[in-house]
């Protein structure tokens, strides 16, 4: 896990980025200069990505917001233990976790809902790679609908892709990251494939203004390594060409049609929105806690509000069986055993349930536990990326607060 | 006026912007290369913003939209006489000022609502300096409130343009744009004034990625010339130090002031933007046609809505009863005769009524007419900047459509 810092030196709150009418010029974050993603600037930035870069929204509809009911309960007297036998209070886990926000929905009731670092009910912070599920639940609208062949070989829907390592993958390994491919993710070289691939999604900086390469130009250049359909193997292409495929069968960008198959219909408070690359097409969203957690309580209720279908429940109920396990296991995930991954939800496998869970770098989480009627939104802003690093802290969380409930 | 082209290849329908998942690259508009800001992709862009640059939403609230009655009218075999003496029919008036939408609200009622180009009323268009009259609304409102002093010299509230041509002017005095100032607005040498200011605004791309210059730090820099007081002058400027001072003085940015005094009362149906600079400022807004025209029907019921008083009855009397008509005829607009301009509003002073105007670059109209309990509310993409070309089409299009409903 990530030791944290001694001191509260990075609470955005105390360093005051981007406070004063204008900031002094040493507390600007800016996205041209990559600030905005150094340490402790992210704290502020991943709550304010829209002021940083252009985005295109997702719309809530012309109604009224569904009020969230509350019920409060107490969590703050529990004490956690991590996954390497650490004992932590409540509050110490949520500050070592550097979490931006946490909401615990029980039967469709706020029982718990806090903000920290730069989080506030109506912020909307991004939820990074959370939204690979959301684009997940699209594509497997599409397919029940019949618009999207999941056994279709991928070039058939992208002829762009006929000579890349996609030209014998199905829809399905796409969907489920079971395509073999040489990706080089050396992050400590700014001409690896990573950085390349950051620079035409928009996340990063472009090296020179005039530089100009959009997604669709480097996907079909990614090459096969192995097989395919033999190892989970979560590689960032695999979104970008599944985001591809649900605008060419869906013939709407993501942002409409999460906009009109799921953010018209939850009640949501807040529009959402897309980042929106240099092509026109969208890579990570943001929302606010309380919306993050409608659509959570979308796919626990099985798609359906108050008898009204929005997500098919046949689409809910095949993520929720989850994946292969036996594949999964091949990645190697040691804070993750008995896990699956299937249409870009990681699935947590019980004795007695299995939960679907949306994950986001530097800790974004959405956890849906239909059996408890459960679900758990987490916003976060740690110093590094990786998810794995703070499932020492949340995953023990999430069953303190299951126990709690159950 | 424009000459319009002869034909039609400036409309963005045809010409197939960012159409396709990817569009093609010859079709791609990006902020960076300034492509979003040539002609023809203007008609394009000024309905994307948003989707080209970063921006900070001003929230609508939660509460559910208030729809507009309708009761259409037909206007379509209207002719218009130009100022300059040419007869056009209604279509061909609205094809020639390059509207992209056009709503008439007579009686708080829709007579009129088309779209054009990019034009849709989901889509929030640029208002470009039409947000100078928001601006000045705000700022209104604060005076009012004994917030700010209108007889205030500038420097009492920003300390930072003691050496600047605003170190003697008044709150007022910027407000009504009669600041006497050297501003080299030279468009043809990158380093003038103008184009530096609008690097620091963020409304251009910078020439360097690592450049970085607040509008705070040009601001400053600015010198005065002559006397202020004594003649109208309408510089780009003066509203970016009232900004300034209306976020000094309401203590809260202009997003969530607009939001807070007013986006939240009007039962907007979209949350707006405002395009927020490289230091956290913001410049312009954009909103959708009919949120647009909901601010304007606040101004026409003297900021009441159903009895509710949302600004004050004051501050509306206040602008419409305008500003010295000699001071605003030494700036020698020939479309404008008699006219003057109060508080960031530019007022027609009739025989027998006062309609206060805002108005933005390439066409934004925001038309209030108490009198006649009209409100007419227009965007446009010119592919010159200054209203004052479309005046020749556009301010007979005002007197026929009074005309037929009065």
């Amino acid at each position: 896990m990530n030791k944290p810092p001694k001191s509260k030196v990075h609470d955005p709150r105390k360093l005051g980025w981007m406070k004063g009418f204008p900031p002094p010029h040493d507390k600007v974050i800016r996205f041209a200069e990559k600030s905005f993603y150094a340490w402790p600037q992210l704290r502020w930035s991943l709550s304010h990505i829209d002021e940083l870069m252009p985005t295109k929204r997702v719309w809530r509809g012309p109604g009224p917001c569904r009020e969230l009911p509350q019920r409060p309960r107490v969590f703050d007297d529990a004490m956690i233990v991590t996954l390497n036998g650490t004992e932590l209070c409540w509050g110490d886990a949520l500050e070592q976790s550097y979490t931006d926000g946490l909401l615990v929905l029980h039967r469709g009731e706020v029982v718990y809902e806090e903000y920290f670092g730069a989080g506030a009910p109506d912020v909307r912070h991004i939820i990074q790679s959370a939204n690979k599920s959301f684009v997940g639940i699209l594509a497997e609208s599409l397919i029940y609908e019949g618009k999207l062949d999941a056994d279709a070989l991928v070039p058939v829907i992208i002829p762009e892709l006929i000579d890349s390592a996609y030209s014998d993958a199905t829809v399905q390994q796409v969907l489920d990251m079971l395509i073999g491919m040489e990706f080089y993710e050396d992050y400590l070289d700014p001409e690896s494939e990573i950085w390349r691939f950051h620079r035409a999604t928009g996340m990063s900086p472009p090296s020179s203004m005039n530089q100009f390469e959009l997604v669709a130009d480097v996907l079909p250049k990614v090459k096969k390594a192995g097989r395919h359909g033999e190892a989970f193997a979560y590689r960032e292409p695999n979104i970008f060409v599944l985001g591809w495929i649900v605008r060419r069968a869906g013939m709407q960008d993501l942002t409409t049609q999460l906009s009109e198959r799921v953010w018209q219909h939850i009640g949501a408070e807040h529009d959402g929105y897309y980042i929106m690359d240099p092509g026109g097409a969208e890579s990570s969203s943001g929302f606010t806690l309380r919306d993050f957690v409608r659509f959570g309580e979308l796919v626990r209720t099985g798609g359906a509000i108050e008898s009204k279908q929005i997500i098919p429940a046949a689409v809910i109920d095949k993520v929720l069986r989850g994946g292969d396990q036996d594949l999964f296991a091949k990645a190697g995930y040691k804070t993750l055993p008995g896990w699956s991954y299937k249409s870009q939800w990681w699935i947590r496998h019980l004795a007695d349930r299995n939960c679907a869970v949306a994950r986001g770098a530097h800790g974004q989480v959405l956890y849906v536990d239909p059996e408890n009627e459960l679900v758990i939104g987490r916003f976060g802003s740690a110093p590094k990326a990786p998810s794995t690093l703070l499932d020492d802290i949340f995953l023990p969380m999430l069953d303190v607060i299951t126990d709690r409930l159950s």
